[in-house]
């Protein structure tokens, strides 16, 4: 423990995500600070502890490992990378939070669970919507019991694709809308239905506008079997118009409720002059928009961080594991091989030999019969 | 052609649908009036006859068709009777307007086009949504290339139940959620996008809140493959609370958008008294509710009858036909198929021996093993 | 009474009201259906009657006055005009149709009222919202006594200012702003609510945005007290940004109810193409915007011209009349003057030597003192 | 300066207004905590202490200003209380947090700034309007010029009348809707239109649904004229049904925005079974409701409370302070005296031999002639 009580974080990454990491824990500076940051491209690292105040820079990782000061460290890095990263945090005896989706396969994702067990650390899982806090007014509701028995879950997040080029490379993501975006509605829904086991995954997929920049789906619809007789169902996109979309709807015997991060909680504008900043991945502000306020908080990344510092210190437990991120990630492979074989497809399911999620849809037989 | 020019029109049936064939044919008296009502319950044709004015009423419709200055008869029946019927009223030489699904069997369904054909009447299909003025608008703004190419289009209809008790036997209805409510899904996304092929269904179902009431489905969820590579997300209903929910969403590479019956057309009101109606299926009107107006106009019913009397006189070609309410319960078939199976279900699907949709679900491999 | 049954109308005037005078007709055609037009700008006439296909035209609406088959006539043009217009039609035994506001002074519109009564035809006064559904709904509500008593009634009416340009002259218009959109408001309020005695009127106006253009006021805030201890408020813009603006808010001690025509009744649409037509006064169709739909029939403009054709042939009583308009006339008078004085302006309010509403806050001693 | 770094408060109160400070300081943990609280009431403290973990109460607050180590005392006590006892805190050099309106009179607000300044305590005055999220959104766009000169700008708060009896009583409360909202809204359009003298006032005011508990009006319009040739609208309201509303609209040249705290932040929810709470002032949680989340942080308490506490360090420069509420009070007065006289008042006003603001409407002479 530092001087000024806060959890010392590094962060390994630069880009978009990393810059996320830098402003909510800056947001949360009563409970934790950054202290380094680490990125191989030269530049990009200065460049972020430039805006934030970040004390040090690293290029390579490994050698930010080395400061004992710090004691968790964050990964917002290509999703290929999560899984070597975890072993060499774990090691150097620092708590991990690793960005979403865990890892490229299920093996990695199981090594990485069994590397912070054996070194002794956590492996918090950056999922921001079990902190999102219109979510969990909807979760508060339901567990109230204001809807009954809930049958269906519904999360939708849809923009026009991605910042980061690595995504568009299937080698480096392991698929597209789905492995960016449905990692967050898969764990939505099993986390808001209290963790039930699921029992299959259906998916359906294409890449309708970015055929031209990746072999990846832009578009995915998922439907989710859980063993308490439940359904999930959760659409992403990359192809989808007009700024992000945000959204869930929870239906059960007796009520439902609708939750909009976006257009149900902006300001509707219209400017002829625009204003700067409107929302994630907002295509203009001039005309009419919907600014959100508060971006970061109402999406519940300082509180995630928050709550990841004081679990460092061993006040809380997390809410966000490496378990939870091994779940999703078995559900995004079923997801993937369903699409490939136009059925549902059953859990538990440990495919072998399979690098990706994606390939399950790419070499799958409804895959190439659906070809146009 | 009688004297003040309008289409005269027999209705078959005296309940819910029945009321709204009367009532949206009263709102489009510049071109068709209702002169007769044939119901067999004693009564409940003559109670819809006082309603709305009707001079004519009858037990049996088949005494109904006799009438020689009746053009176009309505059917407003349960679906297990539509096929006889339309074959009466064919023979009868008069038009067939036919409630949805058009029929209980894909052989039945046929043999009713056929009918119509062999004795030189229309047999039209009554899908409002052909009709609803909101959703005209969207296409005609995606037919205007608004939104470039369409590649996902989504239609939602929910509610707490259907009005007549006949529905809850499968052996009358076909089926529950998707047979009922399903059925204007399919036809909007299949005419939305200008009648490409279905080339396959995947339907996921449940019984949630009715099961003591029903064999059938009360929720669905339904996802159709297009041969213009294009996927249709039809959501179901008999298990929301909270009164009628109906909405689309149109996805193109260029843009999107958004149509809501309900919630975004109604008033917003709080009443401590409540004041009669707030719209179809509400469950009260103290409280918060959200009323519609003209809400057969807003569904588009006039405009329907209208266009119908007008394909009746030879005006106009009919928008809503036999065909198409065979093509979208060869898909019902399809949807109930896949949940039966838990895959999807390629088209052309003819299955044999089978008497109701629903039935390959219940009897599915997957249904089996999905019991709880 | 012609041979098709319908009453023959012709319109005087050819730009953007003259248009809606013909749109709805010809949407309202089982009753009603224009047969000539008058203008008097070459050209103008015969474009209209192009688009609409009016087969009579003329540049002197005297002319059109002798055709002895037309019944009633419609005046779509400069506020200054109405009353001279409406003398000559009236003297010619045809029904008249006046847009609103009804005449430039009181006296003008005394005069247009018994000039119809001497010559025995009606004075119908073209307020729409007494026919907009949206609008009937709440009032339906109200009178149903769902609110119990209505302590406050609002109407809101912004756009960029008017299509015509006219209007900006405020010798030919007489007023900015209250004068063009507050009249709805004024009749809307008090119609509302049963048409009890307007007491006072207060006003707050400015002139923001169009300086360069006029001296009338392009904002302006209006407070009705009602006999029955009831208040109006009313809001006009023409220096709203974004497209037309339509809303109405309705308070009773025992609920409330919101009714907003733009943003609350359409579908929320991005494009990045565009595609024709949004709304009236939208300024684009890319971007976000809110295309409405059936805009004329969400008005209420073609059940205003069937019901003035039903009164024509006296099946019924104007539910909108000469009368009415004068009551908002004077309060227009009033709610100028007291913009002008600083204080609420009691009525009955009759000034006398004033040509204009509008001179009454241009020359006030509050708006002198208000200069900026 | 205490050891945990946090600066001490004690708040003056223990109902509605207390619990929010206890509440909104818990949240701002990371720089404030409560150590005391007093109130007269038996019980009531040791109450809300209990609840807070609070641990010292008084019944008398004087006895609690002797506690050496509170460094900031908050007011959340009737309105005819806070001019003594900022009195009081002040000459215990303790910094005051007031809560709104400042005073009953101006002379008392005069006092209060003058007692603050000579003692060398901040008088900060809790107006949270300055610190709600997503106004401020609304002003960064404004200030960034999203919208070119603002004209108009509204504010609205309604509900169905205040939790504490005390303001019924105009004597203890000095007026109704406009007194105890108004300030809010007269505040809110000060600020953004960054702190314009006011020119004058104009105010509608009467009592529709309460008059059996109250003299005071429970519905108020207020329009503000500001030096810089802008207009506020401000309307209240104790008569509003359906829970609590508060929304702003901000109308420039250029552009427009609109911010709802309520239907446009909540979650829409159908419960048949209910689920605690819903919103401030919600009538009940079962049938529709608009639940919001993180209520006090969306209105900006804790926000409001951690700026104070950085302000009583001297980190930061109050935002909200004893001047700004005196020249709310005096908008007050002079709305007050609008409202009696029939006219608008100019500022500066100052009335003497005045007591309470309502007096002046209630003993006005349009007041009396207004009588139903």
């Amino acid at each position: 423990m530092t001087q000024n009580g806060r959890v010392r974080v590094g962060i390994i990454g630069s880009r978009f995500e990393a810059d996320i990491h830098a402003a909510a824990i800056k947001m949360a500076q009563e409970a934790v600070e950054v202290v380094a940051v680490a990125s191989p491209t030269p530049g990009n690292a200065a460049a972020l502890a430039k805006k934030y105040g970040i004390p040090r820079v690293f290029t390579d990782y490994r050698e930010m490992l080395k400061e004992s000061d710090i004691e968790m460290v964050t990964i917002a890095a290509p999703n290929y990378l999560h899984a070597q990263m975890t072993q060499d945090i774990a090691q150097a005896k620092k708590h991990v939070v690793c960005e979403k989706p865990l890892a490229m396969t299920i093996a990695e994702g199981d090594e990485m669970v069994d590397v912070a067990k054996r070194n002794g650390v956590l492996l918090m899982y950056a999922e921001e919507l079990f902190f999102t806090p219109k979510y969990l007014k909807a979760k508060e509701m339901a567990d109230a019991g204001a809807f009954g028995k809930v049958y269906l879950v519904k999360q939708s997040e849809k923009h026009f694709g991605p910042h980061s080029p690595w995504f568009w490379d299937v080698n480096r993501s392991g698929g597209g809308a789905l492995m960016d975006l449905g990692c967050h509605g898969i764990a939505f829904c099993y986390w808001f239905l209290g963790r039930p086991a699921i029992k299959s995954v259906y998916c359906q997929m294409g890449t309708y506008v970015h055929a031209d920049k990746t072999q990846a789906e832009d578009d995915a619809l998922c439907i989710l079997e859980f063993a308490n007789h439940t359904v999930g169902l959760i659409e992403n996109s990359w192809a989808r118009r007009g700024g992000m979309d945000d959204r869930i709807e929870i239906y059960g015997e007796s009520g439902v409720t609708y939750a909009n991060l976006h257009m149900g909680n902006a300001l509707p504008t219209y400017s002829e002059n625009g204003y700067g900043y409107a929302v994630e991945k907002a295509p203009t502000t001039t005309g009419w928009s919907y600014p959100v306020f508060e971006e970061l908080w109402n999406y519940g990344f300082p509180q995630e961080m928050a709550h990841f510092a004081r679990c460092t210190r061993g006040k809380e437990n997390p809410q966000s594991t490496g378990q939870d991120g091994l779940i999703v990630l078995e559900a995004l492979y079923a997801g993937y091989a369903s699409a490939g074989e136009g059925r549902k497809i059953d859990l538990p399911f440990r495919p072998h030999g399979v690098k990706t999620p994606i390939e399950l849809w790419l070499h799958g037989n409804a895959a190439r019969k659906g070809k146009v």
